[in-house]
């Protein structure tokens, strides 16, 4: 089993703090994305996709998308400590909230960060197809962040995580969100003091420090 | 347990042909988006995210976004027909194809509709925030729809459903996308021969005609 890596960026951090947390070791293949190496043909069989984090199992299946490889870790390390839900309703609520964090959060720093930086001229969107950046998508993008930390603020006022009383993957991607807002110099606001409280105390945990 | 449903749209449709699919009858209360009543002070209570499908369960617990809800009824009614995925590999290739139906298929499409509709003036993402329109994240979607054609009429001439040998989720989120396009005139082109016998299928099924 390998995972294709490129530990620098945002999604792939999503998933080495997951694997950390879980204390599973995985054989790891850098794709630098700074010289573009996941568009080169080799990569692009394995991976039509044409972004990291992927993972390739020992019989060739080839899983991408952070969603596909925490599931298949789930599934298939039962005895690691679960961060996708015990009963059915923290399952629900773990997706619940990692979806808006993706969505709300991380997509919107993204929104900024790819139309915006000089060298995604015409690399606005992940993926295998070149598009052109878009200002408007840009403004959007830092409209939307300070909702997502004024709702995420809420949330975490009334829990101790994101999606309740356990630390989730909701509260991974909600944590690399905040690092990634400082790509493009933002961060949380100081009255968002729930928020903030809970970013100190995520950010100190073994698994976090060590993919930071 | 009520369902909040609008059965008109898209993502309420992706929740109840996976409900159809696993024979779950569920209490559905209708929410009128027309009439906006998804941001109504009282709904808003049980879903700050402001959208549908919500489901609340006989103890007050409320699950939003898709991904919340599929994941809530596959975990705890583990006798009905599995859509998410049996082994762990295949969890991880459902996950990983529904989420690329969704972003590159459902959201480019979404992002046409949504920044060009006019009863969407101000209302161009979903949630409780208002955001204007853009006409270049209209024009980038547009630009986005073929190549998700193009990418999925690949994948369905080396597999028989999207995720690989058996319908799943990532079936229902894919048909759901190619019914939603027309609402922007838009259309499985005639040369992705593979997407369109597989559209014929799954559009044939029990369960997605009694949601049609």
């Amino acid at each position: 089993m390998k995972l294709y890596d490129y530990p620098q960026a945002p999604n792939p951090r999503r998933v080495n703090i997951f694997l950390a947390e879980k204390g599973i070791d995985v054989e790891k293949v850098t794709i630098d994305l700074m010289k573009q190496e996941q568009l080169a043909d080799s990569y692009r069989q394995k991976n039509p996709a044409c972004d990291v984090p992927m993972l390739e199992l020992d019989d060739g299946t080839c899983i991408s998308q952070i969603r596909g490889i925490v599931h298949y870790f789930e599934a298939a390390y039962p005895d690691t400590p679960p961060l996708l839900g015990k009963t059915p309703a923290q399952k629900g609520l773990v997706e619940m909230w990692e979806h808006l964090a993706f969505m709300n959060g991380l997509l919107a720093v993204a929104e900024v960060f790819r139309n915006t930086a000089k060298g995604f001229s015409d690399r606005a969107v992940v993926g295998p197809h070149n598009y052109p950046q878009s200002s408007e998508l840009a403004e959007r993008g830092a409209m939307r962040l300070p909702n997502f930390f004024k709702d995420f603020d809420q949330q975490l006022g009334q829990n101790e995580y994101v999606a309740g009383t356990d630390y989730s993957m909701a509260d991974i991607t909600t944590l690399v969100t905040c690092d990634f807002a400082k790509w493009i110099k933002a961060e949380i606001p100081e009255d968002c003091k729930n928020l903030r409280a809970w970013y100190s105390k995520v950010s100190a945990r073994p698994a976090v420090q060590a993919n930071s």
